[in-house]
């Protein structure tokens, strides 16, 4: 048995036969290897640096009294940093696995997106974290900045967790029960230590000790940075690293307090990376051309199948008929979200780029998994089509002399485009005849032209978050590791960030990601299929389904249809195998919407439901892989879900401790945003703004009452265990932690309410509590990150503002209710502790308005009629949407024209005059008097509030009386103070829409 | 070659495959591996527990910046804990060097006594540094004690140095030369970090700061063992402790705090080792019957030799005639003090023993190496003497009847004493005739008698400290390995501490220790000397004394004459070999009493002097050994002293920045003795008392001023870095610094002399400045000990107050001063912090007198002349050794009897008589009128402050004159005042010698 002490030598000596040198752990309690000088300082400049080192990290966050079997205040990494990227890391890291026992074809490895990020060291890498059977075991991280510095050459960054390694290997339920030697576990070793950890973490820890202490750390590490120190003073930053995280552990970081103190923390690590970094700088960086790791590749995995042997394909260029062509470019896993834009963006434009590039071609399929994103296009034209085009020369008089011989200038132009004199032709322009030639351009090998393009393509790619990781400087979602381009049988020679096309793809993982030629295009997908890779991501996501479906049928089950999760898991494997797995039936105690989600958000499982909607005690997973060693897969995933539901009782029963009002004072310590303060300011704001909605909303009081108290908890379950590890459970534990503290059941069902819609496709509030506190929720939000400047930009909005003025939206809308956005912003606006300006009240109701115009497009309202319905009525959806409902209507009349254009001419008149009271008695013609007669009639038929419904009928009438007006009154007067009259008349036709839709917005306006 | 990182991981394989669980280093800052917990707390209880682990240790001090070869603020233990001892941990140790490349027959490996304290930790134990070549590679010890709390198992503690050990197998020069990996260099990798942690240390670090933080951890740490919680609790011990070390280095750490901070911190600890303690008890120490380490044991060392093949002895027991008999206790190196008290020890009571035993013996031997105490007999009888003794049984009378036939009292007692009737005899005794038995008692076999007195005589060994190393509980220098008792052939069996005794020796430690059996006891000598081993202590002494001056005289030098180092070396080695090693010239400029220091008191180095008595660019170092690989342990001693002095350099450089007053003000951070202050305030009192004694001893102005500046440096250099290192540098470095810093040479003097003398045989201090101050400085240390109740006692002296008492009388003597001590001392105390006794004052005075008399007896005075003068003038050495040279002249002299005989009867006559005042009217009789005559003359001619010549020729006219006075009158005569007045005339001839000698003393008194 390989016990915890033996794998952490062998890794060790793994890393150091590749080159890495060996470090210790640090002297001072970090909470990660990454916080080690040898990764955090020594990652920083252009130098290589490759290390392996074990390190014990403190997070006392994450202590549970040694009563979970995998989560612990201290766990053992072991850290190794890569850099540069050796090309072949990935590869690496399975070897290392394999050096452990851990064969990559009996078990399901995967390279899940995560991406990691340190506000305090001001560091930042995007990567993985690494799954054996579903449980993570390595975080694996391309490093691109640290201590605020972006990384000249990115650095590789492993981190394994060797406790959960080593219960895997050894086939442990828990971690206190491995061996560490031969003669001890695990527990025995440490299990006291963790306990008493975990009460000194908890329960004990002095605050103001601990705060004075963070200052006096803090008050060193400047003292040493003052005087150029870069490791004394990363000491004492790693100090108050650890002191703030006892801190939070002890709640004890109230909202001011953890912005402030993370921000000077970060300060300190960017002083502190200058300092190291000037130091190698004066040193001239002597290691920068140093070798790093070994050079020679490692001998790949153990194939599964033979590669096909590529037929030999001529180099020279086929030029005539068509071919398939297939672009295929290899990645390390890209993230699923990643993988699902770049499928959309190539499928925008690579149709487009190829009529373009004027290459004839059939079908163009836009294929990917995690590890390639395929371009296939059948039939592409091996040439791309000649082309003839004139070219205008001198004019016919000086191309021919008298005798119609051509001159001098003549042959000088055929000459230059490469013609006969004889060739030239005559051809009758504007401005008059002139000789023409025609100037042949063959088309050029479609190969010739796709190796100019293909770059271009990859490069045009955009991803929510890219990387560097070589010396390319190349930014992508994931590293490339090849390209695979075929034009039938001919490679398509390009190369983009430091890799050559070729002709070889690679098989999936499980196999060992073996290298295979292929002999054409034509043979890519059969051959990804014979090793189970499913390219087409709907192909793959049908089978995900049908598999699931079928799994979920053997225990009588079915799984809820989830298409989010469903898309998820599809971009997340490509070889899809579904698994069932179970759990232990005791957790079924646990609220449903817990485990259901615990399943979800942590590992991607399907939950199972019997035919009245109840969780069974099963999960569903999907592998990358086979059907290989499928019980060890089971056996990995249960153990998971087992330590996983183990941590969610752990938080259920600490959190049922107390009742659910009593959480609610520490939502001190919750940060809502730096200049809006804390969740608890957010809650007692809400307090006073979520009745003033319940009454707009006409609430009666039994309802007022509910929304009161629902108003005072809604948030408290923020600050509960399960909260802060789960936050798509806030208001699901609001609900449950309401009722178990005795509150009524309509407060715990309007404090759960009040979350909703949290997707486009989600419920809407059934209370009109919960309704009004959701849209007090969203309107406080929305008033108050405007208002400090956190509009969203771009594809940014790390506060989610677009769902929530989408669910002010959904709100208003689904529950058919007017409520008038200016007032209640204003409202909201009171509450607030900053100022916001009445541009930044102006942008909230655009923004919102911004949402509500896609709603009703997509409700199928024709642009120009929402338009029209939102430039009045933006500010109320509801009415808005009935303005787009009944002008639909009436510009559906075959009388819609002539209203139209009538009450245009009125508008278009007055626009750009002064506004002005109109004085009847000034009127003196009989149609005009005629026209104020009837107008008064319709005025009275629309008061106020009225639709437009009644707007347009009331204006009806007038359509007669308007066209005899306009044929027998001159508007524009000599006369002054008659010309004002009659603007005004016509200003008081134009008014009647205002405040119910603003017609000009109509197409022939 | 073995780079860094494979070396630490060679000894984690090597231990771990001996059976030792792997660890981490630890998360906090510590000075050494002790320090983590898993060996502070592990060690306690019954439990076995077998660890190994590299340990960064930091030690703020000990930073260099970077600028020694081997000496920083951090550097890599590897740390090893074997509990309970294994038997055989020396050889698992050597092993573990052999798993790196050093064969022990290719070096000199020494282990040096070196005992462990950890004050702050509560923490000690006995054992060694071990030298690879000179170099201290690995500290060894048996831990006795942590936390305060004793062992119950003892454990062995190996850390080894492990940049010393890889510069060694890479011969590099310098730690930062020594290759990490194969692509960094340690110095590459650290060396900025180095200086930075330097600067930071012993420059920047903020002393009011670090004192806040101490408070701070202090606090949290009672707060955690408050709640039991030990781990937790040794964090912030651990804290505390590397901020004391910080404040240390920044030179802060006053005396009272620096008592007060350690008692505190021990006192934690050792609450801490409680409640780890009580955890483990709570638990039912449940690993006390778990095995250890791997049981088999390891082969020993390659064999140089063949063991001699053993005759095989019979058991029978011979009992006729006579055998050599041996005893050799085969331990693990003996501290060279421990073998020279052992073998004292055993020449004492050996010989007794064995006649006490009945033992007819020859020549009793007693030899003695590091790893073998020796006892030798020649001719033992192989038996005791038979013996015959009567015994006395019923009086005649009741033995016969009347008619002489024996009585049944006669029978019964014959019968139980074992012998026929007929045989008892009529024997005459004091109260009449009895009859006897004769009672034969034969002689046992000698091998049974020692077989039983030889475990007696091992315990009988009494050593300055002594240890348990397994769970026999016995105590010992060092544990005792072997046994081998040897009578002719056979073996005298007996056990002891665990070991059983046999016929079986080891040879030396180069030769891999082979063990041998010994066919004889008269084969050992032969059989050792044959591996090199010199057992006679004497025979060693001169052959180390012959081999180094031959080595000297090869570069025309000399030795010194220093016997206590010849001493000393002679105990560190068994197979001695001298050899010539060399340093750079260039240290040669640091003054020549540093460059002794370092090589006696670091290496045990002979220094090389040319003809004129200067130090020449080499030293001897006697390895234990052959001649084999003599170069490689040469170049090892070499390095050694080149890394030794670049530190004195390091120090005089650093010393030299500033004036030696500058150095004045830290004596504040040294303790003399918490209860009379520090350093400084010593020197502060020296101020007004050297003055003082100065004047006493009628010193000219001009030598008072010197005294006076003198005094007020003296003890500067106690603060510098140098005298800090070493201690015996006091007084030399001050006198260098003094000179440097522009002292006058005068002053320079005084301050080296006040240290005088040093020694017994050492100098004496020339100038008047010099004894004065000298005398002061003694005199101070007595008073103040003894008023605060540390007068020596037993053998403890920790205070060296005999050498200072001694000190005083040297100097009085030599320099033939008269200073009343009693004066002086009360003078002295004047100035202390802290009331003295009348009583301790006195104490101090006779401990002092205890001392002269000690001279005076080996200057041959007889012993009854020296109770004479010390009993008169103990408080005056000089006087009273005068009083003692007179006097022995008088008791010379043929009158002398007539002379005594006559003072004494006056003596004698008025003892416990009330001291009345002569009336000389009331004398009647001529003969007392007369002798108050004669009386009134001497009287005259002894007046106050006379000598014993004086004195006794100023008697010598009243003899005839006593002799008639007793002849005619009776002293106690009736009338009460006559009588009275004939008592105040002989009290006023006894009174003669008052303050001048006190004859009553002599023999015949």
């Amino acid at each position: 048995m390989l016990t915890f002490q033996d794998a952490l030598i062998r890794l060790q000596h793994f890393w150091a036969d590749q080159g890495a040198l060996l470090w210790q752990p640090y002297s001072e309690k970090v909470g990660a290897g990454t916080m080690n000088p040898a990764t955090i300082l020594r990652v920083l400049g252009p130098e290589p640096w490759n290390v392996a080192y074990v390190e014990p990290s403190y997070r006392p966050d994450d202590g549970r009294y040694a009563e979970n079997p995998n989560r612990m205040q201290m766990h053992t990494q072991m850290q190794v940093i890569l850099k540069p990227d050796p090309g072949d890391p990935q590869e690496r890291y399975l070897k290392s696995l394999e050096a452990l026992g851990i064969r990559r074809e009996e078990h399901d490895i995967r390279f899940v997106e995560d991406n990691w990020e340190s506000p305090a060291l001001g560091a930042w890498g995007l990567g993985w974290e690494v799954w054996l059977d579903g449980q993570e075991i390595t975080q694996y991280t391309y490093f691109q900045q640290a201590g605020g510095i972006a990384l000249p050459v990115p650095a590789v960054e492993l981190t394994y967790g060797m406790e959960r390694i080593v219960m895997y290997l050894q086939g442990a339920r828990s971690v206190w029960d491995i061996q560490w030697d031969a003669r001890h576990t695990y527990g025995e070793i440490l299990r006291d230590q963790e306990v008493d950890h975990c009460r000194y973490d908890f329960e004990l820890a002095d605050i103001d000790r601990l705060q004075a202490l963070y200052d006096l750390f803090e008050q060193e590490a400047r003292l040493a940075l003052a005087n150029g120190l870069a490791v004394p003073a990363l000491d004492y930053i790693l100090r108050c690293s650890h002191t703030f995280n006892l801190l939070d552990a002890r709640g004890a970081v109230g909202v001011t307090e953890r912005a402030a103190l993370f921000k000077r923390m970060r300060d300190l690590a960017r002083q502190t990376a200058e300092a190291y970094l000037a130091q190698r700088e004066k040193a001239g960086f002597p290691w920068t051309a140093r070798s790093g790791l070994t050079a020679a590749p490692l001998s790949s995995g153990a194939l599964m199948h033979l590669p096909l042997q590529p037929a030999v394909s001529p180099a020279a260029a086929l030029t005539a008929g068509v071919a398939p062509f297939l672009l295929e470019i290899g990645v390390e896993e890209l993230p699923a979200a990643h993988l699902s834009d770049a499928l959309t963006q190539l499928r925008a434009f690579v149709p487009a780029a190829l009529d373009a590039a004027k290459l004839a071609h059939g079908a163009v399929q836009i294929w990917g998994t995690p590890r390639r994103l395929v371009v296939a296009v059948a039939d592409v034209a091996l040439r791309q089509a000649d082309e003839t085009a004139e070219v205008r020369g001198p004019a016919v008089r000086a191309a021919f002399d008298a005798s119609g011989a051509p001159t001098r200038a003549a042959e000088g132009f055929a000459r230059s485009r490469g013609v006969a004199v004889s060739d030239l032709r005559v051809k009758t322009f504007d401005n008059g005849d002139y000789v023409v030639a025609a100037q042949f351009t063959p088309g050029r090998p479609a190969a010739a032209v796709l190796a100019e393009l293909l770059p271009g393509w990859i490069a045009q790619l955009r991803f929510q978050r890219a990387m560097r990781w070589n010396e390319t400087g190349v930014a992508f979602s994931r590293p490339i590791r090849w390209l695979t381009a075929l034009l039938g049988e001919a490679v398509v020679p390009c190369a983009y960030a430091g890799v050559e096309s070729g002709r070889v793809t690679r098989g999936p993982r499980p196999a060992g990601s073996p290298e295979i030629a292929l002999a054409s295009a034509a043979d890519y997908v059969p051959t990804l299929a014979s090793y189970g890779v499913i390219v087409d991501p709907e192909a793959r996501a049908a089978e995900i389904q049908r598999q699931a479906q079928a799994v979920a049928a053997s225990v009588d089950g079915v799984i809820p249809d989830d298409p989010a999760l469903l898309e998820e898991v599809t971009h997340l494997v490509e070889v899809p195998t579904a698994l069932l797995g179970s759990f232990e039936k005791r957790y079924l105690t646990l609220p449903q919407d817990v485990l259901i989600a615990v399943m979800k958000k942590h590992q991607r499982y399907f939950p199972v439901l019997d035919a009245r909607g109840r969780l069974l005690a099963y999960f569903i997973a999907v592998r990358n892989g086979g059907r290989e060693h499928l019980d060890t897969v089971r056996q990995g995933n249960e153990d998971v879900i087992r330590a996983r539901y183990a941590d969610a009782e752990f938080f259920y029963k600490q959190d049922c401790r107390r009742p659910l009002e009593a959480y609610r004072d520490r939502l001190a310590t919750l940060t809502f945003q730096a200049d809006l303060g804390s969740m608890l300011d957010k809650a007692r704001r809400l307090e006073s703004f979520a009745p003033w909605v319940g009454m707009r909303l006409g609430l009666p009081s039994l309802e007022l009452e509910v929304l009161e108290r629902a108003t005072f908890l809604c948030k408290a379950d923020l600050a509960t265990s399960m909260v802060v590890e789960m936050t798509s459970l806030h208001g699901v534990m609001g609900r449950e932690y309401a009722k178990r503290a005795g509150e009524s059941p309509a407060v715990a069902k309007a404090i759960f309410e009040h979350t909703l819609p949290r997707t486009a496709g989600d419920a809407l509030p059934e209370s009109p509590a919960g309704v009004a506190l959701a849209l007090a929720d969203r309107l406080d939000s929305l008033a108050g990150l405007f208002a400090v400047g956190l509009a969203p930009t771009g594809s940014a909005d790390p506060y989610g503002l677009r769902r929530a003025a989408l669910g002010v939206v959904q709100l208003l809308l689904g529950r058919n209710l007017s409520l008038p956005l200016r007032d209640a912003l204003t409202e909201a606006v009171r509450g607030l502790p900053v100022k916001a300006t009445p541009e930044a009240l102006q942008a909230v109701l655009d923004f919102i308005a911004g949402r509500l115009q896609g709603v009703l497009r997509e409700a199928g309202y024709a642009y120009d009629v929402v338009e029209a319905a939102l430039a009045a009525r933006g500010d109320n959806p509801t009415l808005a949407r009935e303005a787009a409902q009944q002008l639909t209507a009436w510009v559906a009349r075959s009388d819609w024209p002539s209203l139209r254009d009538n009450y245009a001419r009125c508008v278009r008149i007055t626009r750009g005059q002064p506004r002005t009271t109109l004085v009847p008695e000034r009127l003196v013609e009989p149609e005009e008097m005629a026209l104020y007669k009837v107008l008064q009639k319709a005025e009275a038929q629309v008061p106020p509030g009225s639709d437009v419904d009644a707007l347009l009928t009331a204006f009806v009438p007038l359509v007669p009386v308007i066209q005899a007006f306009f044929d027998k009154v001159l508007v524009m007067a000599e006369d002054a103070s008659l010309r004002e009259a009659r603007l005004a008349l016509l200003q008081r036709i134009a008014g009647l829409a205002e405040g119910i839709v603003d017609l000009s917005k109509l197409e022939g306006f």
